[in-house]
Protein backbone atom coordinates (compact mmCIF):
# COMPACT_ATOMS: atom_id res chain seq x y z
CA UNK A 1 0.00 0.00 0.00
CA UNK A 2 1.45 3.57 -0.79
CA UNK A 3 1.82 5.61 2.40
CA UNK A 4 -0.04 8.82 1.76
CA UNK A 5 2.16 12.29 1.97
CA UNK A 6 -0.40 13.62 5.32
CA UNK A 7 2.44 13.63 8.12
CA UNK A 8 4.19 17.14 7.95
CA UNK A 9 1.36 18.81 6.26
CA UNK A 10 -1.66 16.97 8.18
CA UNK A 11 -3.70 16.59 4.63
CA UNK A 12 -2.24 14.39 1.54
CA UNK A 13 -5.11 16.78 -0.55
CA UNK A 14 -3.85 19.11 -3.27
CA UNK A 15 -5.98 21.81 -3.26
CA UNK A 16 -5.06 24.51 -5.60
CA UNK A 17 -2.09 25.02 -8.38
CA UNK A 18 -0.92 28.85 -8.36
CA UNK A 19 0.06 30.15 -11.74
CA UNK A 20 1.93 33.85 -12.02
CA UNK A 21 0.97 35.51 -14.93
CA UNK A 22 1.83 38.83 -16.22
CA UNK A 23 -1.69 39.76 -17.70
CA UNK A 24 -4.28 38.12 -15.67
CA UNK A 25 -7.29 39.62 -17.64
CA UNK A 26 -5.40 37.77 -20.87
CA UNK A 27 -5.27 34.48 -19.14
CA UNK A 28 -8.24 34.54 -17.79
CA UNK A 29 -9.76 34.89 -21.34
CA UNK A 30 -7.82 32.24 -22.81
CA UNK A 31 -8.33 29.81 -19.98
CA UNK A 32 -12.23 30.59 -20.27
CA UNK A 33 -12.72 30.32 -24.11
CA UNK A 34 -10.69 27.27 -24.46
CA UNK A 35 -12.14 25.31 -21.64
CA UNK A 36 -15.32 26.90 -22.14
CA UNK A 37 -16.38 27.45 -19.17
CA UNK A 38 -17.36 31.19 -17.30
CA UNK A 39 -14.50 33.74 -16.53
CA UNK A 40 -14.17 33.84 -13.07
CA UNK A 41 -14.41 37.28 -11.25
CA UNK A 42 -10.95 38.71 -11.12
CA UNK A 43 -10.12 39.92 -6.79
CA UNK A 44 -7.45 42.01 -5.41
CA UNK A 45 -5.75 40.81 -2.45
CA UNK A 46 -6.13 43.75 0.27
CA UNK A 47 -4.47 46.35 1.48
CA UNK A 48 -1.04 46.38 4.44
CA UNK A 49 -4.06 47.46 6.83
CA UNK A 50 -6.45 44.54 6.17
CA UNK A 51 -3.40 41.93 4.81
CA UNK A 52 -0.81 42.38 6.86
CA UNK A 53 1.60 40.99 4.34
CA UNK A 54 5.06 40.25 5.44
CA UNK A 55 7.34 39.05 2.58
CA UNK A 56 11.10 37.49 3.89
CA UNK A 57 9.91 38.73 7.46
CA UNK A 58 9.40 42.57 6.37
CA UNK A 59 6.25 44.15 5.73
CA UNK A 60 5.53 44.91 1.90
CA UNK A 61 2.76 46.88 0.17
CA UNK A 62 2.34 43.90 -2.16
CA UNK A 63 -0.41 43.20 -3.41
CA UNK A 64 -1.87 40.95 -6.77
CA UNK A 65 -4.70 40.43 -8.53
CA UNK A 66 -6.16 37.03 -8.30
CA UNK A 67 -8.84 34.86 -10.24
CA UNK A 68 -9.70 31.01 -9.03
CA UNK A 69 -11.32 28.63 -11.85
CA UNK A 70 -12.66 26.15 -10.11
CA UNK A 71 -13.64 23.95 -12.94
CA UNK A 72 -11.71 20.86 -12.57
CA UNK A 73 -13.39 18.82 -10.43
CA UNK A 74 -10.40 17.48 -8.35
CA UNK A 75 -7.62 20.76 -8.16
CA UNK A 76 -8.62 24.47 -8.21
CA UNK A 77 -6.51 26.67 -10.87
CA UNK A 78 -5.35 29.91 -9.69
CA UNK A 79 -3.94 33.10 -11.72
CA UNK A 80 -2.33 35.35 -9.92
CA UNK A 81 -0.72 38.91 -11.78
CA UNK A 82 1.57 40.17 -9.43
CA UNK A 83 2.68 44.11 -9.01
CA UNK A 84 5.93 45.76 -8.44
CA UNK A 85 6.72 45.67 -5.02
CA UNK A 86 8.46 42.73 -3.34
CA UNK A 87 6.64 39.88 -3.05
CA UNK A 88 6.82 36.04 -3.75
CA UNK A 89 4.75 36.47 -6.96
CA UNK A 90 6.91 39.35 -8.18
CA UNK A 91 10.47 37.02 -7.27
CA UNK A 92 8.76 34.26 -9.31
CA UNK A 93 7.62 36.19 -12.17
CA UNK A 94 11.63 38.12 -12.82
CA UNK A 95 13.14 35.07 -12.13
CA UNK A 96 11.20 32.19 -14.11
CA UNK A 97 8.81 33.86 -15.78
CA UNK A 98 5.14 33.03 -16.23
CA UNK A 99 4.11 29.66 -14.48
CA UNK A 100 2.64 27.10 -11.76
CA UNK A 101 4.04 29.41 -8.64
CA UNK A 102 2.54 27.15 -5.86
CA UNK A 103 0.47 23.88 -4.46
CA UNK A 104 -1.67 24.62 -2.08
CA UNK A 105 -3.00 22.70 0.97
CA UNK A 106 -5.25 23.82 3.38
CA UNK A 107 -4.07 23.22 6.96
CA UNK A 108 -4.85 23.33 10.86
CA UNK A 109 -2.59 24.77 13.02
CA UNK A 110 -0.06 26.25 10.46
CA UNK A 111 2.45 27.56 12.94
CA UNK A 112 3.05 23.72 13.96
CA UNK A 113 2.99 22.81 10.16
CA UNK A 114 5.52 25.93 10.04
CA UNK A 115 7.62 24.02 12.65
CA UNK A 116 7.64 21.09 10.79
CA UNK A 117 9.38 22.24 7.54
CA UNK A 118 11.42 24.40 9.23
CA UNK A 119 12.84 20.83 10.25
CA UNK A 120 13.81 20.57 6.74
CA UNK A 121 15.47 24.10 6.27
CA UNK A 122 12.32 24.96 4.39
CA UNK A 123 10.86 28.72 5.90
CA UNK A 124 8.48 30.82 5.76
CA UNK A 125 8.80 33.38 2.46
CA UNK A 126 6.04 34.86 2.61
CA UNK A 127 2.47 35.31 4.64
CA UNK A 128 -0.69 37.06 5.09
CA UNK A 129 -4.74 37.56 6.12
CA UNK A 130 -7.45 37.07 4.00
CA UNK A 131 -10.91 37.56 4.87
CA UNK A 132 -11.66 34.20 6.91
CA UNK A 133 -8.25 32.90 7.16
CA UNK A 134 -4.38 33.27 6.77
CA UNK A 135 -1.71 32.07 3.98
CA UNK A 136 1.56 30.98 4.07
CA UNK A 137 4.23 30.54 1.25
CA UNK A 138 7.04 28.30 2.54
CA UNK A 139 10.36 28.59 0.40
CA UNK A 140 9.95 25.23 -1.02
CA UNK A 141 10.76 25.70 -3.78
CA UNK A 142 14.74 24.84 -4.12
CA UNK A 143 14.10 21.50 -2.77
CA UNK A 144 10.63 20.44 -4.52
CA UNK A 145 10.52 22.82 -7.40
CA UNK A 146 7.04 24.31 -6.17
CA UNK A 147 6.44 26.33 -3.23
CA UNK A 148 3.71 24.90 -0.62
CA UNK A 149 1.33 27.40 0.41
CA UNK A 150 -0.28 26.78 3.79
CA UNK A 151 -4.12 27.81 3.54
CA UNK A 152 -5.68 27.84 6.88
CA UNK A 153 -9.71 28.99 6.90
CA UNK A 154 -11.06 30.19 10.76
CA UNK B 1 -23.92 25.73 -10.35
CA UNK B 2 -20.11 25.88 -11.42
CA UNK B 3 -19.68 24.50 -15.29
CA UNK B 4 -17.20 21.63 -15.42
CA UNK B 5 -14.24 21.88 -17.67
CA UNK B 6 -14.72 18.91 -19.65
CA UNK B 7 -15.85 19.88 -23.03
CA UNK B 8 -12.79 19.91 -25.03
CA UNK B 9 -10.91 17.44 -22.81
CA UNK B 10 -13.44 14.84 -22.04
CA UNK B 11 -12.17 15.03 -18.35
CA UNK B 12 -12.36 17.65 -15.52
CA UNK B 13 -9.80 15.72 -13.43
CA UNK B 14 -6.07 16.48 -13.62
CA UNK B 15 -4.32 13.26 -13.21
CA UNK B 16 -0.86 14.49 -12.55
CA UNK B 17 1.72 17.22 -12.16
CA UNK B 18 4.96 16.98 -14.52
CA UNK B 19 7.71 19.27 -12.62
CA UNK B 20 11.06 19.65 -14.52
CA UNK B 21 14.52 18.79 -12.50
CA UNK B 22 17.99 18.69 -12.89
CA UNK B 23 19.28 15.89 -10.85
CA UNK B 24 15.93 13.59 -10.44
CA UNK B 25 17.64 11.29 -7.64
CA UNK B 26 18.19 14.25 -5.29
CA UNK B 27 14.21 15.98 -6.15
CA UNK B 28 13.03 12.26 -5.31
CA UNK B 29 15.60 12.04 -2.49
CA UNK B 30 14.07 15.34 -1.21
CA UNK B 31 10.29 14.65 -1.28
CA UNK B 32 10.77 11.41 0.15
CA UNK B 33 12.38 12.67 2.91
CA UNK B 34 10.28 15.64 3.66
CA UNK B 35 6.61 13.71 2.86
CA UNK B 36 8.15 10.60 4.77
CA UNK B 37 7.32 8.54 1.98
CA UNK B 38 9.08 6.05 0.15
CA UNK B 39 11.55 6.49 -2.59
CA UNK B 40 9.50 5.34 -6.10
CA UNK B 41 11.54 3.77 -8.66
CA UNK B 42 13.62 5.99 -10.88
CA UNK B 43 13.01 4.48 -14.69
CA UNK B 44 14.13 5.93 -18.15
CA UNK B 45 11.65 6.31 -21.03
CA UNK B 46 12.01 4.21 -23.87
CA UNK B 47 14.19 4.02 -26.61
CA UNK B 48 12.61 5.91 -30.31
CA UNK B 49 12.49 2.23 -31.41
CA UNK B 50 9.75 1.45 -28.69
CA UNK B 51 8.21 5.18 -27.87
CA UNK B 52 8.76 6.92 -31.19
CA UNK B 53 8.97 9.98 -29.55
CA UNK B 54 8.67 12.68 -31.89
CA UNK B 55 8.82 16.61 -30.98
CA UNK B 56 7.74 19.11 -33.28
CA UNK B 57 7.13 17.05 -35.91
CA UNK B 58 10.29 15.33 -35.93
CA UNK B 59 11.78 11.77 -34.44
CA UNK B 60 13.93 12.70 -31.79
CA UNK B 61 16.43 10.03 -29.80
CA UNK B 62 15.62 12.59 -26.52
CA UNK B 63 15.10 10.30 -23.77
CA UNK B 64 13.91 11.32 -20.10
CA UNK B 65 14.56 10.00 -16.61
CA UNK B 66 11.06 9.77 -14.63
CA UNK B 67 10.17 9.54 -10.76
CA UNK B 68 6.12 9.18 -10.01
CA UNK B 69 5.03 9.86 -6.60
CA UNK B 70 1.63 8.60 -5.85
CA UNK B 71 1.01 9.63 -2.24
CA UNK B 72 -0.90 12.74 -2.49
CA UNK B 73 -4.48 11.36 -2.80
CA UNK B 74 -6.29 13.29 -5.61
CA UNK B 75 -3.01 14.38 -8.16
CA UNK B 76 0.46 12.50 -8.82
CA UNK B 77 3.44 14.19 -8.73
CA UNK B 78 5.86 13.47 -11.51
CA UNK B 79 9.57 14.55 -12.01
CA UNK B 80 11.24 14.48 -15.30
CA UNK B 81 14.82 14.96 -15.77
CA UNK B 82 15.85 15.40 -19.06
CA UNK B 83 18.65 14.39 -21.32
CA UNK B 84 20.27 16.93 -23.62
CA UNK B 85 18.10 16.16 -27.16
CA UNK B 86 15.28 18.14 -28.87
CA UNK B 87 12.26 17.49 -26.34
CA UNK B 88 9.47 19.87 -24.90
CA UNK B 89 11.31 18.71 -21.20
CA UNK B 90 14.93 20.03 -22.62
CA UNK B 91 13.04 22.96 -23.80
CA UNK B 92 11.52 23.68 -20.70
CA UNK B 93 14.70 23.33 -18.78
CA UNK B 94 16.59 25.70 -21.05
CA UNK B 95 13.77 28.24 -21.09
CA UNK B 96 12.49 28.22 -17.72
CA UNK B 97 14.55 26.18 -15.46
CA UNK B 98 13.39 23.84 -13.45
CA UNK B 99 9.57 23.82 -12.47
CA UNK B 100 6.27 22.75 -13.42
CA UNK B 101 5.87 21.54 -16.98
CA UNK B 102 2.25 20.39 -17.37
CA UNK B 103 -0.49 19.17 -16.02
CA UNK B 104 -2.23 16.05 -17.98
CA UNK B 105 -5.18 14.25 -18.43
CA UNK B 106 -6.00 10.88 -19.11
CA UNK B 107 -8.65 11.07 -22.31
CA UNK B 108 -10.32 8.69 -24.84
CA UNK B 109 -9.50 9.25 -28.40
CA UNK B 110 -6.61 11.73 -28.51
CA UNK B 111 -6.95 12.40 -31.98
CA UNK B 112 -9.96 14.01 -31.70
CA UNK B 113 -9.23 15.82 -28.70
CA UNK B 114 -6.06 17.40 -30.53
CA UNK B 115 -8.43 18.69 -33.15
CA UNK B 116 -10.54 20.12 -30.60
CA UNK B 117 -7.66 21.87 -29.60
CA UNK B 118 -6.42 23.08 -33.13
CA UNK B 119 -9.34 25.17 -33.06
CA UNK B 120 -8.06 27.28 -30.48
CA UNK B 121 -4.41 27.69 -32.09
CA UNK B 122 -2.73 24.97 -29.73
CA UNK B 123 -0.97 22.17 -31.40
CA UNK B 124 1.01 19.24 -30.93
CA UNK B 125 4.31 19.73 -29.37
CA UNK B 126 5.84 16.34 -28.58
CA UNK B 127 4.24 12.91 -28.60
CA UNK B 128 5.29 9.25 -28.17
CA UNK B 129 4.26 5.77 -26.84
CA UNK B 130 4.90 4.00 -23.75
CA UNK B 131 3.87 0.13 -22.47
CA UNK B 132 0.17 0.35 -22.58
CA UNK B 133 -0.30 3.90 -23.85
CA UNK B 134 0.09 7.17 -25.30
CA UNK B 135 1.08 10.82 -24.76
CA UNK B 136 1.10 13.97 -26.42
CA UNK B 137 2.31 17.03 -25.47
CA UNK B 138 0.37 20.29 -26.78
CA UNK B 139 1.84 23.76 -26.97
CA UNK B 140 -0.70 25.72 -24.25
CA UNK B 141 1.86 27.06 -22.60
CA UNK B 142 1.75 30.68 -24.08
CA UNK B 143 -2.09 30.97 -23.33
CA UNK B 144 -2.74 28.66 -20.36
CA UNK B 145 1.30 29.16 -19.01
CA UNK B 146 1.26 24.91 -18.49
CA UNK B 147 1.47 22.37 -20.66
CA UNK B 148 -1.36 20.07 -21.19
CA UNK B 149 -0.31 16.60 -21.54
CA UNK B 150 -2.88 14.24 -23.14
CA UNK B 151 -2.45 10.39 -21.56
CA UNK B 152 -4.47 7.14 -22.91
CA UNK B 153 -3.95 4.04 -22.43
CA UNK B 154 -5.15 0.90 -24.94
Amino acid sequence: MIKMSNEILGTDVVVQIGIIVKDIEKAVEEFSKIFNVEKPEIIITDIYEKAHTEYRGNPTPARAKLAFFKNFKNVEIEFIEPDENPSTWREFLDKHGEGVHHLAFFVKGTDEVVERFKNHGIEVVQKGDYTGGRYTYLNSFEKLKFIIELLENF
